[in-house]
Order: structure tokens, then C-alpha cells, then sequence
């Protein structure tokens, strides 16, 4: 596979400020291999114009339950107790593998569509979650979602393990595994330093939601008399790359401690502000020096898929409640939905820039519409006024997944139809 | 005009629950005709299949300033004053009429591509922006925003009643020529009873920004001892159809006021969230018994006209606000961005719901998209999930603005570049 793109503005986001170049880019295999003139001996196979066309790195969707899809718009605007409990746990006992592959194949067509390359996944079924990025051609960091610290969850312990066996680097090295214990409220201490333990003999990261909300934070003092943090860190979680969604509800005190065990916060706007749990404390995390990237959490509690949404958001949210209109700039709030989710994943060696040597994983934004005009700043119009829709094509590991809104690893309406088909018979079983 | 909408999914809007229908629509002349079985004697010049799609009332954008799209992505991320004194007011001093039409084009063509039939605004050049609206085919409530308690500024009361000859009900009665104040920090208090006496004079709605910031309350207070709504109460505005902007910072009892006095609210998440201003107190106003509607404010302050994202942040914002996953449920939101601005505007006895007899303003939304997969309610999906891009066919007033995404009253093209060349000759210019 060989790919020119002639003649495009390249948004690099390698570095502090926000850099341009107009120039020609080659992609060789799953590579970037020029960014500039043509080399004399490079023949591409596809040829895709650039001129008016921006192109960024492609979206990192740092933390999400993407099978979840299967669950959206079938409960909303419900306390979060009775839309956990009572609308979606008794749902989410049904699920088969068969649902979960269908609900992850109806994600993958949307975040492709929206300009997302990577997602972070803690779920179940995990094999066929990588089944689906697989043969979809996106890039995951999977990890099967530990709760409950009973028993039988040991033999989930034993699963992780075996997924990673299965599963770390496959997929020419798409997938990687990491290991997901749900939540300080649902993983107790023992376990979570088994947890820890695994994480350090396979040498992978863990992916945990912390301090989502005010009454996990009480629950965890009224058990432990500590922060969901402290508790986290006194298992020894930190001692592995850990990155942690939400952070909503977190102490002066917990930041320091969050920065100096270099713990990645997931950002996650519209799914605390849709459960009410609040705003995250995101420029003091930035100010201490935390790396934070963007996630969209599970399309039953959001309800989609949107990076765009996450970013918009988060330059929006922030500067309401921080009472000031400088806070999380444009250019802060896509360098956290790009090379920061890479820092997370742990990947960002390989992707999260556009850069020569890194993998082709981009995307290409149409900005010939209305809402891109005049042209006076492509970084504000990418964060305050472009769509999900405004993405034209996207390339992952060097291979187009989408081409002038054509998805083309997968068949869209049947995924639609399979996802329908499964949530409605799910729905309607006993 | 005779138009059929065959076998689409109906959402009227006309109720305090959704109600949908699933049945053919006609279109007359500048009216619905029929929503059901077509009449014998109905012939259709144009036929729309409305399978896998929904209607719904075109939304209505209740407060903008859309000639300022010229002057978007151009001063970001900046503290407000230095936003407002040191970038915005310069440049608005060097606008001429021609300037005002190109940015205006602009945003109508913006409007309708995310499904907007109608909207309110408060600028100057209005002749400019009416021959736009006339143009195009979009509806309009203009207002001379009038600002400075200065001599000259009896002119622009003189403007003001010219313009509500010359335009209002013009364009087959899509435009309304109502009175614009623009805030009450910039408008003394005989100049702001003057307004309200042409207001009354001529039977016309005053449309006005209130309680926008703190800095304007204190201000107020330190002039009057009273809070902005009560200074623009005790001035005789609210005697008037009167429609105010932004009230972030308002009281309880500037909430019975505004209540008692049936002043409608248009709520601007989108500009209080970036300038840092905070959160409305939507739902002790919607508890109060307030029409709340909603708007974009100008582009350069949002930087779009993107009234899904502005519904999106109502149902989201809130809840957090709120701290409760309850607050402004999504129908809540949507009747804002519908029926609740048609009453703002006083047109709501011929638009903001699809109802026989009304006006033809209807949007077709195409739900054949993964992120409205599965189909479980529409209207949480329309909430959270939809992007502006779904609009694929945009009515105003009987006649096609939009087609499968083609703008068929402006040209598109050249409305992107005028606009670009104005806006550049503009900021080059000294």
C-alpha cells in the first residue's frame, strides 16, 4: 500500500504551539515516509488532492465501552442509580458475544465517520471487541472490565491474562491489551493488588475509572478514610502506566498525587455533565502537569461517539467553570484528544503526531463549508465550529477506512441493521 | 408550490410530551395542508420520500448578531473585554453594508445547513441583512441594535421606525422589524423609555441582552441600586413582547420579574460558556414558568450557528449545574429551540410546530446514520446524538432551501468566498 496526499495544510501537533506546513505526504506500507517534496522513487498507488483539506492526527478516544451502543437512547435523563441498576444492568446480564460484536461493529462505523483511529475499551467479551477492530482495520487498547471483588472474578483475573496472550500486538499490531479493574467501589484492595501485579509481570497499563462521582468518594472515605486516589495508590495501581477516567471529584491533594505517579487523566465532558457529577477540575490538573486526554465513556451515557463533542466541550466547559475565558485553549483541547491520548495508551512513539516514521494514522477535514469561513484561525474553527461530519477520510496503520464519507472496511447499513436487530431482541427477551 | 413529504416520521412539537406521527405531509402554497391520507384533488409538483426519516419544526435561533460571522476565529480564547475593546470593536467600525450582506449570506447559508428557518437579530446595516433574508428564503425577526446614550444615537431611533416600514412583513411577511436595546449598561434610562414608547407605538417586540456578566451587574447596581431586570422593568421595556438574552446572572427575584411580565428568556450556552460567564438558572426559570428559548449569539462569539450543538448543551450544562441527571430533560430542550422561540418572536400562531395550517418551516432529518443506531427514542437521539450535518432538507415558508444537503437559494460557493474576501480586506485594511 502506497498513498500520496498532495497539497494539504498539515496540522502536526508535535509541538507547544500549533505549526502548519502545506506540503505533499507519503504514506509507505502502514508509515508516514515524506512530509514535502515527492522522492523521485516513490510510486503511489492511491492519490487523494489535499487543497482545501486539513489534515490532524487521527482522534484517540482515551476511554469507552463501545459495545454499549447496543444500550443508547433506551434510557436517558434518569438518575444515575435507576439508569444503572434498573435500566441498564438487568440489560447488560443479556448481552451475548454475538450482541457485543454487533454493538462494537455499529461504534467502530461511528468513530470512524467522526475521525477517530484509536479507542480505549474496558468491557466484556473482549475477544470479540478485538474480533471487530481486526477486521475493521481501527487501532484499540482493550481491557476486560474487573468488578465486583467475589470470587468468581478470579477466573476474570485468569482472563485478562489469557487475552493478552491472545490479543497484545495483534492485528500487525493494532491491538494492545491492558487490564481494566473497574473502580475503587467495585475492586477491592487484595484485588487490586493482583491486578497491579499482573499488570507489572505483562508489562501493560491499567485502565480504572476514579472519582467519577460525590457518592463513590464518600463510599470510599466511609470504607477506607482515604480518596478514591489515595486508596488506588496504596494498592499499587500507579505503579504501572495507569490511566484513569474521569477525576471529576478530586482533592487539591489527590492532583499532586495523580502528577507525581504520572497517571493520566481521561477526560470525559459529556458523560459527567449528562450523569450531573459536575466538572472536572481540568486546568488545575493541567497546571500541576497531569497528562489529560479525552474520552467519550460508553454511547449509553453520552449518547454517541463524537470526539469533536468531547473537544468543543472541553474548551467550552472549562472556561465557565473556571470563570474565565482563557481557560483550555483551541489548540490544549486537541492536543488532548491527539498526542495526549497517545501518552495514555501508551503509544505515542508510534501515533498521536503527524510525523515521518510515525504509523498513517490520519485524518483528512474538508474546510470548504460555510462554518470553516472566512479563514482566519484553523485551529479555533477545528474546536468551536467544525462537525464530526466535517471529516472526510480517515487513514489507520497506513490504510483508508474511510474515503469521502465511504466507509470501507465495513458494510454500514448491515452493522446498523445487525446493532438494531440485537439491542431490540435483547430488549424485548425475558 | 405544491410539495408531498411521503410516509415520514412526524415529530409536531405541538404537545408537552412527544407525539409522533408516522404519515404523509402536504405543503401549499406557504402552508401545511394535510397531515395524513392526500386528498384527491392534491397534486404534487415535488415529492420527498420521508422513509427512515423524521420532520420536525425548522429550529429557531432566537438571539444572533449573524453578520459577525466575518469576524469569527479571529479573536479567541481571549478575556472578554480585551475580546470585545481590542479585536471585535475596531474591526466593527470599519464594517460597511456591503460587508454586513456578505457576512450575512454567510450565516444563512450556515442557518439552513443545520436546519435553522428562522432567527432573530440584533445588528446594524439591517437593510443589508434584510435584503439577505429576502434573498435566500430564511424568516426573520430584525432589530437596529441601538447602544450609547449619546445624541446621535436619536437617528438610530429614526432608523429604527424606517426599518419597521420599509421591511416589516415584507419578503410575503418572513420579516418582522422589532426594537433592539442593546443591553442595559449601554442604553440610560430615557433613552430606553423612548424605546419602549416606538414599541408600543408601533405594536413591535424589544429585543435586548440582560445580566449577561457579573461585571454588567455591578455596574448596573452602582448606577441604579437595582439589578439590570429591574432597571429595564422600572424603564417600562417589559410592557413590550420582550425578549431577553443570556440572563446568567439573574436572582430570583429578577426570575419572578421577568416571569410576572412574561418576558421571554433566549438561553445562549454555547457564548456564556466561552466567555467564561457560567451557567443560566434554567431550571428555576423553566420552575418559574418562563418561555426559555434558545440562540447562538453572535458567530464570532460562539463560533458557530449550530443550534443542535446549542440544544446538546442545554439538556448537558444543566444537569451538571444542577447536579442532577434529571434536569432539562431532552424534549425540554427541544421545545427551546422550537415552539418557545416562535413565541419569543410572536409568530407562534404560524410556525415553531407542525400543525395544518401553520406555515410550511419544517426540517427532514435522515436518522440512516450509525450514531442513531439502535432506534429506541428520537428523541433522545435527536438530543444526543445528531449533528447539524443530519439535516438533509431544510422548508421555509413552502419552499425548498435545502435538498439532500444542496443549498438551492443562495450559491454556495460564492457566498463562501465573498465573505472570505470581505472578511480579509476588512483586517488588513488600517
Amino acid at each position: 500500500m502506497s498513498l500520496l496526499i498532495k497539497n494539504a495544510t498539515i496540522l502536526t501537533m508535535e509541538s507547544d504551539e500549533p505549526e502548519f506546513l502545506v506540503a505533499n505526504l507519503g504514506i509507505q506500507g502502514n508509515r508516514i515516509v515524506f512530509i514535502g517534496d515527492v522522492p523521485d522513487n516513490f510510486k503511489a498507488v492511491t492519490e487523494i488532492d489535499g487543497t482545501d483539506k486539513v489534515i490532524l492526527p487521527g482522534l484517540i478516544n482515551s476511554h469507552s465501552h463501545i459495545a454499549m451502543s447496543l444500550l443508547r437512547h433506551y434510557a436517558d435523563d434518569l438518575p444515575f442509580w435507576t439508569w444503572l441498576n434498573d435500566r441498564i444492568m438487568p440489560l447488560e446480564h443479556k448481552l451475548t458475544g454475538a450482541d457485543i460484536y454487533a454493538g462494537s461493529m455499529l461504534s467502530i462505523a461511528e468513530m470512524i465517520r467522526s475521525g477517530i483511529t484509536t479507542f480505549a475499551d474496558m468491557y466484556f467479551f473482549v475477544d470479540e471487541i478485538a474480533q471487530a477492530v481486526k477486521e475493521t482495520g481501527i487501532r484499540a487498547n482493550l481491557s476486560r472490565g474487573l468488578v465486583f471483588n467475589i470470587p468468581e472474578d478470579i477466573e476474570k483475573l485468569d482472563e485478562s491474562v489469557e487475552l493478552f496472550y491472545k490479543w497484545n500486538n495483534a492485528a500487525d499490531g493494532r491491538i494492545k491489551i491492558d487490564i481494566g479493574p473497574h473502580a475503587p467501589y467495585t475492586c477491592g484492595p487484595d484485588y487490586l493488588k493482583k491486578i497491579s501485579k499482573i499488570a507489572k509481570d505483562l508489562d501493560i497499563g491499567v485502565h480504572i475509572h476514579i472519582s467519577e462521582s460525590r457518592r463513590e468518594v464518600e463510599e470510599i472515605y466511609s470504607l477506607y478514610k482515604k480518596s478514591p486516589v489515595e486508596y488506588v495508590r496504596d494498592c499499587g495501581i500507579f505503579e504501572n502506566r495507569t490511566y484513569a477516567a474521569h477525576c471529576v471529584k478530586v482533592t487539591d491533594d489527590d492532583i499532586k498525587i495523580l502528577a507525581n505517579n504520572n497517571v493520566s487523566v481521561m477526560n470525559n465532558p459529556g458523560s459527567n455533565l449528562k450523569f450531573g457529577n459536575g466538572f472536572a477540575p481540568v486546568s488545575k490538573m493541567l497546571d500541576a502537569g497531569i497528562n489529560i486526554s479525552l474520552g467519550t465513556d460508553g454511547p449509553a451515557s453520552n449518547n454517541n461517539l463524537n470526539m469533536f463533542e468531547e473537544i468543543n466541550l472541553t474548551a467550552l466547559v472549562n472556561k465557565a467553570a473556571d470563570h474565565s475565558p482563557t481557560s483550555v485553549p483551541a489548540y490544549t483541547a486537541l492536543k488532548m484528544a491527539t498526542i495526549n491520548g497517545a501518552k495514555a495508551l501508551g503509544i505515542d512513539n508510534e501515533v498521536g503526531t503527524v510525523t515521518v516514521g510515525k504509523k498513517a494514522d490520519l485524518i483528512i477535514i474538508d474546510m470548504n463549508k460555510p462554518h470553516f469561513y472566512p479563514k482566519l484561525n484553523i485551529v479555533s474553527s477545528l474546536i468551536y465550529s467544525a462537525q464530526a461530519s466535517d471529516v472526510c477520510s480517515v487513514i489507520c496503520d497506513g490504510r483508508l477506512l474511510m474515503r469521502d464519507r465511504q466507509l470501507l472496511t465495513l458494510d454500514e447499513v448491515k452493522v446498523c441493521e445487525n446493532a438494531d436487530v440485537a439491542a431490540k431482541k435483547m430488549i424485548n427477551s425475558k
